[in-house]
C-alpha cells in the first residue's frame, strides 16, 4: 500500500513563520494625505505587538510556544495523495493535497485567528471584534477567542447570517457573539439602516461596524481583527507551505506547481510564500493563484492603490483591484468575493512570480463533485476553484505526457455549505459573465489615486 | 511540548478486525417458529459473505486489501490527549480520546459502510438500500458507495428529512440517493401514508421500507445495510479499539476506563471489544457504555428476545430492551433512540463485564459546550453522552486523589448539528423522565416472548 498520506511528526511541527517581506519590496500603505501610514496611526485599530509583525522584514518569526500550544490541536495538517482523483482524471500527475479542513472550524482560518488572539490577549486586550461573510473567519476567531479566554464579537452580513444559521450556533457554542450587520449597535449600522433598513448588507459595512465597535470602546481593552489580505495574516498562514515542504522531503518530492484559491489571499499565500521563496533563490516552480471567473482581481484588474473596504476607511493599499465600490456577484464561493487582493499576493503578481488563473463556478463545482465521489472529503465552495485548476493542470499533464507534482491547498471543508452543492446538482448554479465595463469603472476610479511604484524584488 | 496527538504510522494500521464471538456465545436470534434462524434464510436480505461473517467465531478477520485502501483516507485516527479538557475539570484524571470526526461523513459510521459495500460490489451487488434516522448511517453509507461504484437508496425519517436539509445535500454530493419516509416507492410506506398521512415516519418503517426495497428487487442485485446492533457491524468496528491499544502501547501506556456512548452499540464496541478481551484474559479495566437516561436500555430495561424493528419483521434478538414498541422521546441524540441494544453488547453486560451509565441530555449538552471550548472539535449530540460519563469519571479520579487514564471515543463531530447546541444555549432543551411505565409495558410485552438462556463466557 503506497503511503496515502504523509504525516509530519508533532515534534517536528514548524517553530517559526516565514516572512516573504524579507524577500520581496512592498509599496507602503498610504494615509488620507497621500503619506504613508505610521505604525501609530494604526494603533487604535490593532494591538502594536501584531502591527510590529505587520512591518517586520525579518526573515524568520518565533510561533509562541503557547501559539504552538493550540495548533498542535489539529496541526501538522496531513499531506495526502489524490490517488482517487488522478485515476478519475486518468492523469500521469501526482496530485497531492494540503488537508486544512481537520481544524475544529473546518478551515485554515485559526492558522491566523489563534496568533492573533493570542497577542491580542498578551497585549493587555480583553475584547476582539471582526467581521465576517460566509461565516468562516467569525467561526475561527470565536474559536481562538475560546482558547485564550477573549470575547468575540462577530459583525456578520445580514444575507449569510440568515441564511447560514449554523454558523451563528456554531461561534455561540465557542462562546462567542454573532449579530447581523448592519445592527442597530454602532454608528456606520445605524446609518446604513436609516438609507435602506431593509439592506442586505455588504463586507463593507460590517467591517466598518466592527473597526467602529473597537475604537470607540472607551476603555482602550477592544481591538479589530481581520482574517485575510494584511501582511501578518499571510504570515501565519505559511505554517501551511512549510509543513508542507517538510512533507515533501519526507517522500524525497518536490512539487512542479502550486494551486491555492485566493479571495483575499491568505490560505494561498500560507501554501505558496516558502515555495515562491525556493523560486527567488532558483527553483523551476509554477505556482498559481486561482480566482473566480466573476471577480477576477489578479487575472483582469489593474495594479493601483485602493481602500480595503468598501466604505474607504482604511488606508489606501497596493493590490490588484476592481474598485472598492464594485459589488462581486452573489457566487457561492463567498470567500473569494472581495474586490482586492493582498498586497503581497498582488506584488507577486505584478512581478510575474505567481501566474494567476480563473475559473467559472460550474467548472468549480463539477471539479468538487468529483473530488467529493473520489477523495471523500467534500470541499468548501472556495477550495472547488483550487481544484477546478488542478484540473486543468493534471489534463495539461496528461496531454504533454509528463509526471508532473502537482500540490493544491484544500482550504477548508463545504460541510456548512452543502445547500450549494444541493443546487449546482439541481442545475441551478450558472456562470456569471463578467463585464468589461467593470474594468473600465475601475480605471476611471483610479484616474485620480496615487500610483503604486513598479518594484522588483529578484 | 507533550505529545498532544499519538498518531499511528499508516503502515502500522490493523489488517484484521477483532470477532469477540470468539471470546463469548451468544444465544442464537429466532425465526417466526422460535428455531435459530439459518443463514440462508437471510440471504434475500444480505450478500453470503456478510452473513458468514456475521455467524463466524474466528478470533480475527483478515480487512481486505481494497478496504483498508479506502479506511486509510482518515485512518488510523489520532488519539489526543485532551489536557485543556482536563485542567478546565481540574482532575488529575489523564483523558484520552479516539477522534472518529476525521472521517468524510464525520462519523465512526464509515468503518463498517465501507466493508459492507465492499462485500456486497464483490458479492455482485449492484444497488443498496437502507434506513437513516439522523442521517448520519445514511451519509457513511453514500460515502462508501461512492467508492465502490454502487447506487445508495436510503430512506430516511421524513421529520429528520425535513429538518436537517444538508443530511440529504451530503448524500446527493457522494451520488447518493434520499427519500423521505414514509415513500410511495414501497408498500409498508403506503400502508403508513394511507394510516396517517402526514405521519412523521419512524425509524421501524424506514427500516421496513429499506427491506422491502431490498428483497423484491427481481434482478437479485440490491441488497440491505445496517449500520449498528449486527456482529458483523460491531466487528468492522473494532479497528477503532485495535488502534487505539497500539496507540497507548506506543505511549507505554493502558486505560483505566474506557467510555463510549451507546445507541445501538457500534461505536462504543468498536472502542471497547478489544480491551473487553483483555479483561476477560485477566486485565483490570472499567469498561463503560452509556446512554441517554431518557432511553435507558441497558440500565433499566430487562434482558430479553425482541425484534429489531418496530414492524417485527427482523428475527427475534437476544437484547436489553424496552419493547419495539417503545417510542423514544425525541431527545436531540438521534442516534441513541434506539428501543433495544446489539445483541454483543447486551450479553457482556449481562454478564457484568461491562458497566453501563445514563446521562441527562442537559449533563451531555454541558459536557460537550465545555468540550468544544477546550478541546476544539464540536461533539455530535450523541457523542456528548459519553464525555458526560468522562466528566463524573473526572470528576471521581478529583475526589480520589487518582491519576487514572481514561479514553473515551469521539464518535462523530457535531457540525451539521449546531441547531442542537443553539437551543441548548437558548434553554430550550430540558430533561425528559423516564417513566416507570415504560419498564412495567416492556414486561407485559415480553411475558409471551421465548426467553435467552443465562450464558457465562468467562
Amino acid at each position: 500500500m503506497a503511503p496515502k498520506c504523509i504525516l509530519l511528526p508533532r515534534d517536528e511541527m514548524p517553530r517559526q513563520w516565514y516572512n516573504v517581506l524579507a524577500d520581496i519590496k512592498l509599496n507602503p500603505p498610504l494615509g488620507p494625505d497621500g503619506n504613508p501610514v505610521s505604525p501609530d496611526m494604526l494603533a487604535p485599530v490593532f494591538p502594536m505587538n501584531l502591527i510590529e509583525q505587520e512591518v517586520s522584514q525579518e526573515r524568520w518569526i518565533d510561533i509562541p510556544e503557547p501559539v504552538l500550544d493550540v495548533l498542535s490541536i489539529w496541526r501538522p495538517s496531513p499531506l495526502i495523495r489524490a490517488d482517487r482523483f488522478e485515476k478519475a482524471l486518468g492523469t500521469p500527475a501526482k496530485i497531492y493535497y494540503k488537508h486544512e479542513g481537520v481544524s475544529p472550524p473546518g478551515s485554515h482560518k485559526p492558522n491566523t485567528a489563534v496568533p492573533q488572539a493570542y497577542y491580542n490577549k498578551e497585549f493587555g486586550i480583553e475584547n476582539m471584534t471582526t467581521e465576517t461573510g460566509a461565516g468562516q473567519w467569525g467561526s475561527a476567531l470565536s474559536f481562538a477567542c475560546s482558547q485564550f479566554g477573549l470575547n468575540c464579537k462577530v459583525y456578520m452580513v445580514r444575507v449569510s447570517f440568515d441564511q447560514k444559521p449554523y454558523r451563528k450556533a456554531m461561534m455561540e457554542t465557542w462562546g462567542g457573539q454573532c449579530v447581523a450587520s448592519p445592527s442597530e449597535e454602532t454608528k456606520a449600522g445605524r446609518d446604513a439602516l436609516a438609507k435602506d433598513p431593509n439592506t442586505p448588507g455588504s463586507l463593507g459595512i460590517a467591517i466598518s461596524e466592527a473597526i467602529e465597535a473597537a475604537v470607540s470602546d472607551e476603555s482602550g481593552k477592544t481591538r479589530y481583527s481581520l482574517g485575510s489580505v494584511l501582511n501578518h495574516v499571510m504570515l501565519h498562514q505559511t505554517i501551511i507551505g512549510l509543513e508542507a515542504r517538510q512533507q515533501f522531503a519526507m517522500i524525497d518530492a518536490y512539487p512542479d506547481v502550486v494551486i491555492g484559491c485566493a479571495g483575499g489571499g491568505s490560505n494561498f499565500a500560507g501554501l505558496a510564500f516558502p515555495f515562491v521563496s525556493d523560486k527567488i533563490n532558483g527553483k523551476e516552480i509554477a505556482i498559481y493563484p486561482v480566482e473566480p471567473a466573476a471577480c477576477p482581481t489578479m487575472t483582469r484588474a489593474p495594479f493601483v492603490y485602493d481602500h480595503g473596504d468598501t466604505a474607504g476607511y482604511t488606508p489606501l493599499l497596493p493590490m490588484h483591484s476592481l474598485g472598492h465600490n464594485f459589488v462581486p456577484p452573489p457566487i457561492h464561493a463567498g470567500g473569494l468575493r472581495y474586490h482586492g487582493m493582498a498586497p503581497t499576493v498582488s506584488q507577486l503578481v505584478d512581478e510575474g512570480l505567481l501566474t494567476p488563473k480563473a475559473v467559472t463556478q460550474t467548472q468549480a463545482y463539477k471539479a468538487g463533485l468529483l473530488w467529493a465521489r473520489t477523495e471523500g472529503f467534500i470541499p468548501a465552495p472556495e477550495t472547488t476553484n483550487a481544484l477546478a485548476a488542478v484540473v486543468e493542470e493534471a489534463n495539461r499533464a496528461k496531454e504533454e505526457g509528463k509526471e508532473k507534482i502537482i500540490v493544491a491547498n484544500f482550504s477548508g471543508h463545504g460541510l456548512l455549505d452543502l445547500g450549494a452543492y444541493e443546487r449546482f446538482l439541481s442545475g441551478e448554479i450558472n456562470d456569471v459573465v463578467f463585464e468589461d465595463t467593470i474594468i473600465e469603472d475601475a480605471n476611471a476610479l483610479f484616474a485620480e489615486y496615487p500610483k503604486p511604484a513598479s518594484l522588483k524584488s529578484v
